[in-house]
């Protein structure tokens, strides 16, 4: 249990941490300026692509924060989310209105996922 | 470490997932019309089930993150929750306002439990 | 993988949990009439703290959630952070504005960090 693999290091975060079997990671819209759709969009595909890189899939999510700050988005969020989970294998999940650390955010997820052995 | 078991399973969340002798479930009142007195006596019941449902129990409660909207139920939330967490054996615990995806709820907890071996 | 162990037990809550090679902990300022560099400065001591308690240190941090109520506060806690994370040793992090349970408080961590074997 004792070994960490981080991967993105910067000086403030790890894009994600890995231990004990579980990747820790957080995912915000590389690109802000797009519509919510579009940052929606982008965010789904950031997290395939994360959990490629750490050895897992989206059917190996455990728990997914969504911090939403326009509850306006909530039905668009869950129509693209509904059709984007793998069907049978959805997280244990969780959604909050929060301001976010940049107003042109519409989104933020905190993840948990369980790698491949 | 590799095995997922899901409670629960709907196209948009797991009532429960657990993975790697942690189970990771998020609750939220079933009854919002009732007042927050009801909803947190609910909200507790609706815990205690799920935690038998993953074979845990309300001792076995490792995180609890509790989103109370209204910052003015805290006192009556924490009287309650102090009369229902086991003496010796409380989780971390935090506790944020913030909105919720619906404005009927006066309250959603996001848990993590150690299943029995 | 059944073992518990908490530490700073109270009738509300556990200052930390341990379950599976992982501690559960959440931290505010001990002195919440301390302006906003104060309370920073007073928390990261905090969380060295507690890290030795319960066996790990900050370069064993999994996952941080800041809840920063103040968004002019960012920051400074970012600059004051970026000092304090061990160099490519960073956690998973995310940071949401969002009001906290005590008006005077201006940050509070939950976090999540592997003990040593």
């Amino acid at each position: 249990m004792g070994e960490i693999v981080r991967h993105g290091v910067t000086r403030r975060w790890s894009d994600a941490v890995i231990h004990g079997g579980v990747a820790y990671f957080v995912e915000v819209p590389d690109d802000m300026t797009q519509v919510p759709a579009g940052q929606f969009q982008q965010i789904f595909s950031q997290v395939e692509m994360r959990l490629r890189l750490v050895g897992s899939n989206p059917s190996r999510l455990l728990q997914v924060l969504i911090y939403l700050p326009h509850p306006e988005d909530l039905p668009l969020f869950n129509e693209m989310w509904d059709a984007w989970v793998p069907a049978g294998m959805a997280p244990s999940r969780a959604c909050i209105h929060a301001a976010l650390a940049n107003p042109a955010c519409r989104i933020e997820l905190i993840l948990t996922a369980a790698v491949l052995a």
